[in-house]
C-alpha cells in the first residue's frame, strides 16, 4: 500500500480546517478586558479601550487572513486528487507557518510600532504564501491534480500566489522606515484575495 | 468552475461548526479559580465564589446564546442548496463576530456594571444577529435556498432575525441608565430563541 | 419541516465530539511550569512538581472522566434514530455542564483540600450524570431511539447512569469531613465506567 | 449489540484528530510577546526574541511530534476494521500522553538546560511511543486489522514503533550529563520518521 493511496484528500482536508477553525478562534484570547478603577467612568472606559486599539486590528488582521488561507486552502483541494507524501509534509509545514501566527499577531498587537514585530508577522505571512504556492507548483509537476483544470485556473492560482507574498515582504522591508506601509499592506492584502478572483487575477482579455 | 461550485454546503457547515464549538469551549477559560488565604474557610471560599457571580453569569449567557446561534446555524444550512462567494463571506464575517464574543464576555464579567461593557456585548450580539440576518434575505435574493422550502419558514425565520438584534439594540441603549435592564435582556432573548419556534414565532392564525 | 428533522443525530454527535475534544484538550492550560531559581537543580525541580501533584491529579481525572463520557455519549447516539427540539436542548445543557468542568478541576488543582472546591467538583459531575441520564429517559419516552434496542441496553444504561450521580453526590457530602473520600470516589468511578459493561452493569442472571 | 460494533474506526479517527489538532495549535499560546520598554529598538527586540529561542525550539519540536503523530496514527488506522473496548482505551491512553505534551513543552521553552524537564519531555514521547506500539501488537494479536495487510508493513511499523522510545529513552537518560543529546534527539527523532518509511524502515533486501 503506498503512501499515496493511506492519504485521503478529504481527510487531510479536514485536519487542515480542524487547524484554521482553532487558530482563527484562538486569536480572541489575546485581548483582556481592560484594567479600570472605580468609579468606571464611560470616558475612562472609552479611553482604556482606545489604547486597545492595535489589539483590535491585530485580531481582526490575522481573522481575515486566515479565513482568507482558509477559503483559498479548499479551493486548492478541490483540484487534488491524490495526497502524497510531499504533499502532506508541504501541508503540515503550511500549517506550522499559520499555527504560528497567534504569536505575530500579539507582538503586532502589544507593540504595533515596533520594526521588528511588523517585519515578523509580514515575513510569516509571506513564509505561509510561498510554501502554499509551492503546494500549487508540487502538485501540477507530480500530477496529484485531477485533469481537467482549465489552464487558466492555474495561470490565476500562480499570478495570486505571487501578490501575497511580494506585498508582505515590501511590507516587511519598509518596516525600519514607516509603520503605516506595513499595516496598509496588512489590511489590503486579505481584502484582495477576498474579492471574487474572476475581478481580481483572472481576467485576461 | 465556479466558485458557487467549489463550495460544498458542507464543508461550510462543518467549518463554522468547529468554529463555534471552539468559542463555546474557551469561554471557560475566563474563570481562574479564587486566590484564597490559609485555612481556607467554607465561609471565605463561598465568598470568594459570590464575587465572581458575574464571571459565571456571563459564562452561562454565551455559552446560550452561541448553543442558539448553532441551532439556528444549522436550520439555516438545511435549506440552502448552494453557497456562492458572497454568502461565504457573509458567513465569514458572521464567524469574525461570534468569535469577537470571550472579549465583551470578560468583559462584563470583570466589570458587570460598566456601561461600556455592557453596551459593548449587546452591539456584538446585534450585529451578530443582524449579519445572520442578512445571510437568510441574501440567500433568498439570490436563490440558494432549495425550491421547497415553504414561505411561512422563510417568514418565521425573518421574524425571527428581527426580535434579537431589536432586543440587544435596546440593551445597548438601556446600559447608560440601567444594568439591569441589558443583564435582564440577556438572559431572555436566548431563552426566546430556545423555545420551539413554532410556539414563539409561526403561529399566525 | 419539523424540527425532529432538521437535526440528524450525526451532526448533534459531531458538535458534541467536538465540544468534548476541545475540552479534554484545554485541561493541560492548568499546568504551568513552575518557578525555579538558578541554578535549576534536580532536587528542587522535584520539589516544584511533586507541589503540583494535585494539578496533575485533577487533569488526569478530568481528562479520564471526560474519556469515560465521550465513550457512552456516543453508545447513546448509536441508540438514537431522530433528534428533536427536547433532546437536542438537553444536550446542549449536557454540554455546558462538561464545558464547565474545566474551573472545577482548577480548583481543585489549586485547593486540593478545600472542601467547596471538591464539593463542586463532585456537584458538576453530578448533574452532568443526572442530564445524561435524563436524554436516556427522554429518548426513551418520547421514542426517539431505534426499536430494535434490546431491553438489557436500556436497563443496563439506567443502572450505569444511577451509579455515577449517586457516587459524586456522597462526595460532595463527605466533602465536609474528608479530602480523601472525595478524592477517592473521583478516581473509583470513571474507572468503574471505563471497565467493560458486561462486566459491572449488565449481568444479572 | 457488542462493543465492537458500537464504535466505528472512523468516529474514533475522528475524535483523535480533533484531539490532536488542537494540541498542535495550543502550543502557540505558551509563546508571548516580550515585554520591551521604550524606546523599542530593534536590537533591544531581537535580543528579547533571541532569549525566547527555546520556547520557538520547543514549539517548532512538539508540533512536528504531534504531526508525525497524526500521520503515523491516521497510517494505523487504515489497518485497522474492528475498534473494540481494549483498543478505544489505549486509544484514549494515547489522547492522555499527547494532551499532556504542552506541559513538558512548556517546561523545556522556560527551563532548557533543567534536567528534570528534558527528561520529563523524553518521557512522555516514550510513553506515546510505547502506548502506540501497543496498540500495533493488540490489533494484531486481537485480528482487529483487515486480514489484507501485508506482513511487512507490519514489520516495518514494529521497527518503526521501537526506534522512537528507544531514542527518546537514551535522551532521558542522558538529560543529567548533558543538555545537547537530548535537545538533538528531539530534533533527529520527527525527522526520521516524517521521511518516506520506504526509505527508512522497510528496505530489507
Amino acid at each position: 500500500m503506498s503512501v499515496q493511496k493511506e492519504f485521503s484528500v478529504s481527510r487531510v482536508e479536514a485536519f487542515s480546517d480542524g487547524v484554521l477553525a482553532i487558530i482563527i478562534t484562538l486569536l480572541v484570547l489575546e485581548m483582556r478586558p481592560p484594567e479600570l478603577h472605580a468609579p468606571e467612568s464611560v470616558s475612562d472606559t472609552l479611553v482604556a479601550l482606545a489604547a486597545m486599539k492595535a489589539k483590535f486590528a491585530s485580531f481582526f488582521l490575522s481573522f481575515f487572513f486566515i479565513a482568507v488561507f482558509w477559503v483559498n486552502h479548499h479551493r486548492f483541494f478541490v483540484h487534488i486528487r491524490d495526497v502524497n507524501g510531499g504533499l502532506l509534509w508541504l501541508n503540515n509545514l503550511l500549517l506550522l507557518m499559520l499555527s504560528f501566527i497567534p504569536f505575530p499577531t500579539a507582538f503586532i498587537g502589544d507593540h504595533p510600532r515596533n520594526t521588528v514585530a511588523l517585519a515578523l508577522f509580514a515575513l510569516v505571512l509571506m513564509l505561509a504564501g510561498i510554501v502554499f504556492n509551492s503546494m500549487w507548483r508540487f502538485a501540477r509537476a507530480r500530477r496529484l491534480a485531477h485533469d481537467s483544470i482549465p489552464e487558466s485556473i492555474i495561470a490565476s492560482a500562480a499570478r495570486k500566489g505571487l501578490f501575497g507574498p511580494l506585498a508582505y515582504g515590501i511590507a516587511a522591508m519598509a518596516a525600519p522606515f514607516s509603520c503605516t506601509i506595513p499595516w496598509a499592506i496588512f489590511f489590503i492584502v486579505p481584502a484582495v484575495y477576498a474579492l471574487p478572483s474572476d475581478l481580481m487575477f483572472k481576467r485576461r482579455k
